[in-house]
C-alpha cells in the first residue's frame, strides 16, 4: 500500500515555520500585511477568502479583506489596487477568481505590482519562473505546495518522467516550469492527447488536475509511482473526491495524496508562507 | 523519401510579405526601425548582427546598428536602450547575445521596453505566450520561423504528440509554449531523461536543438514524423550540419528541414516580420 502524503500535517508544520518568521519580524518592527480582493457573492470565493484572511491573521500577519459588490466597475477595482500596491503595509495582493464579467482579469493581474503579486500570476512573475531565473519572485500558491510536500516525502525529481494531467495557468503549466526546472523530463497532457496512457503508465510522477472524479485507476499509474490529486469534485453522496480512484490506485503507486488532506491544505499555508516571503524580500 | 521543408524558399516568400508591409506603411508615413546593439567582437555576432542589418535595410526597414567595446559598461548599454526606448523611430530593439561578463543580461532585456522587444525575451512578453493570452506580443524568432514553416507545409499540431529536446529559453521552452497553445502533447526532453528513445519514436513532431551532430538517428523516429532540426555545427571536415543524421532520418521521416537552409534562414526573417508587426501594433 502506498504511503500517504499527508497535506494537513505538511500544512501544520509550514503554518508553524511561518509563524515563528512573523513573530522574528515583528521584533525588527515590521508585520507582513496581505490584501484580499472579493468581487461579488460567488458562496466558494466568499469561503475560500474568509479562510485566507483567517489564516492571515492567525499567524500574525496584517490581512485586509475588500468586498466589491458584484457590479463594481474596473476603474473602482483598479484604483484600489493602485492604492495596495503604494500602501507600505502591504506586501501581498491577491484578487480573488473568479470575476464578474464585466471586469477584465488580465488587465487587473497586470496592475498588481509584481513585487506584491502574492499568486505569482503576473507575467512578470510567469516570465522568470519559465526562463528559471536567479533570485527572489513569487510562484503560483498551489505548485509551490506541492513541490514542498515533494521535497518533504523525498520524491526525487531530476531524472524523473513527470506527465502532468492539465494544462491551467494556475496549476499545470506553473508545474511544469518547477519540474522542469529541477530537471525532470516533463509531459503536460490535454484532452486531445491520443494514448494518454502511452505517458501515464511510464509516469514516476502524474499529477491530476481536470476535474473529473475517478478520472485516473491503478491501470494508469506505474508500479512505485506518486501520484498527486490536484482534483477537488464532489461525488454523487456529496462527497469530496479528487481526479484520483484513491482506493484503487493506492495498490500500486509508493506515495499518494488523498482528497481531501492533501493538495488543498497546502495552498493556503503556502500562500501565507509567500506573504512572508514578499514581505522579507521588500526590506 | 521525406518532402524537405525548405526553410531558404519560405524565408524568401516571408520576405517578399514583409517588404510589401513595409512599403504598405511608408504610404502611411511610417517607417518601421530596428536598432541592435552589439557589445565586443564576437566573430559569430558580428556578422549575424551585419546580416540582420543588411537584411532589414534591403526590406525597406530603417536600421541602426549601435556597437560597444567589449569592456563597455553596464550603465552606457542601459542608457542607450533608454534612448530607443524613448525613440518613436525605433519600433524593435534586441541585444546581441553572448555578452561580455561584466554586463548583466537579464537586466538589460527587462530594461527594453515590451512593446519594443522584438526577440520576446522579455518577462512580460514570456509571461503572455506561456499564459497564451490574447492579443499583440512579439514572441522568439526561432520557434516563430518554426511555426510559420509547419503551417505552410501543413503539419497538423492539435492532437499530436510532440517532443522537443533541448529546452533553452530560445528555442526549446517556447517551443513547448507554442505548441501547447496549439494543442499538441508535448514532452521537453534534457539530458537526465533516462529513456528518451520511449518519446521520440512515439513523436508525431520532433524538435532537435542539443548542439551534437548526428544526435538522432532513423531508429529515434516514428515512421511518417515531422523532423525539425534547430543544431548549427561544424563537422570534421569542416561543413555546417545540424543535430539530426538527415540522410539517415530523411528515409522514415515525412518532412524533414535541412541544415543549412532549414530553420536559420526563418529566424532572421521571422525578426523581420515582427519588426514590421511591432510598428503596426505601434500605431
Amino acid at each position: 500500500m502506498a504511503t500517504i502524503i499527508d497535506g494537513r500535517n505538511s500544512a501544520a508544520e509550514l503554518n508553524a515555520t511561518t509563524a515563528r518568521r512573523v513573530a522574528q519580524l515583528k521584533k525588527k518592527g515590521i508585520v507582513p500585511g496581505i490584501a484580499v480582493i472579493l468581487v461579488g457573492d460567488d458562496p466558494a470565493s466568499v469561503i475560500y477568502t474568509r479562510n485566507k484572511d483567517r489564516k492571515a491573521k492567525k499567524l500574525g500577519i496584517r490581512s485586509i479583506l475588500k468586498r466589491f459588490p458584484a457590479d463594481a466597475r474596473q476603474a473602482e477595482v483598479l484604483a484600489t489596487i493602485q492604492e495596495f500596491n503604494n500602501d507600505d503595509r502591504i506586501n501581498a495582493i491577491l484578487v480573488q477568481s473568479p470575476l464578474p464579467s464585466q471586469l477584465d482579469e488580465t488587465t487587473l493581474v497586470q496592475a498588481i505590482d509584481p513585487a506584491k503579486d502574492v499568486d505569482g500570476f503576473h507575467p512578470v512573475n510567469v516570465g522568470k519562473l519559465y526562463g528559471n531565473e536567479e533570485g527572489n519572485y513569487p510562484i503560483p500558491c498551489t505548485p509551490r505546495g506541492i513541490m514542498t510536500m515533494l521535497s518533504k516525502y523525498q520524491v526525487p525529481i531530476a531524472g524523473s518522467n513527470a506527465v502532468i494531467i492539465g494544462r491551467s495557468n494556475l496549476v499545470g503549466k506553473p508545474m511544469l516550469s518547477l519540474l522542469t526546472n529541477a530537471n525532470a523530463t516533463v509531459t503536460m497532457l490535454n484532452h486531445l492527447t491520443p494514448n494518454p496512457q502511452y505517458y501515464t503508465q511510464n509516469a514516476d510522477l502524474l499529477i491530476v488536475g481536470v476535474g473529473q472524479p475517478n478520472f485516473i485507476h491503478a491501470a494508469d499509474v506505474k508500479k512505485g509511482a506518486t501520484v498527486i490529486d490536484v482534483g477537488i469534485n464532489r461525488n454523487s453522496s456529496g462527497h469530496l473526491v479528487g481526479d484520483v480512484d484513491f482506493e484503487d490506485v493506492q495498490k500500486v503507486a509508493a506515495k499518494i495524496t488523498p482528497v481531501p488532506g492533501g493538495v488543498g491544505p497546502m495552498t493556503i499555508a503556502s500562500l501565507m508562507e509567500q506573504t512572508v516571503d514578499l514581505a522579507e524580500w521588500s526590506e
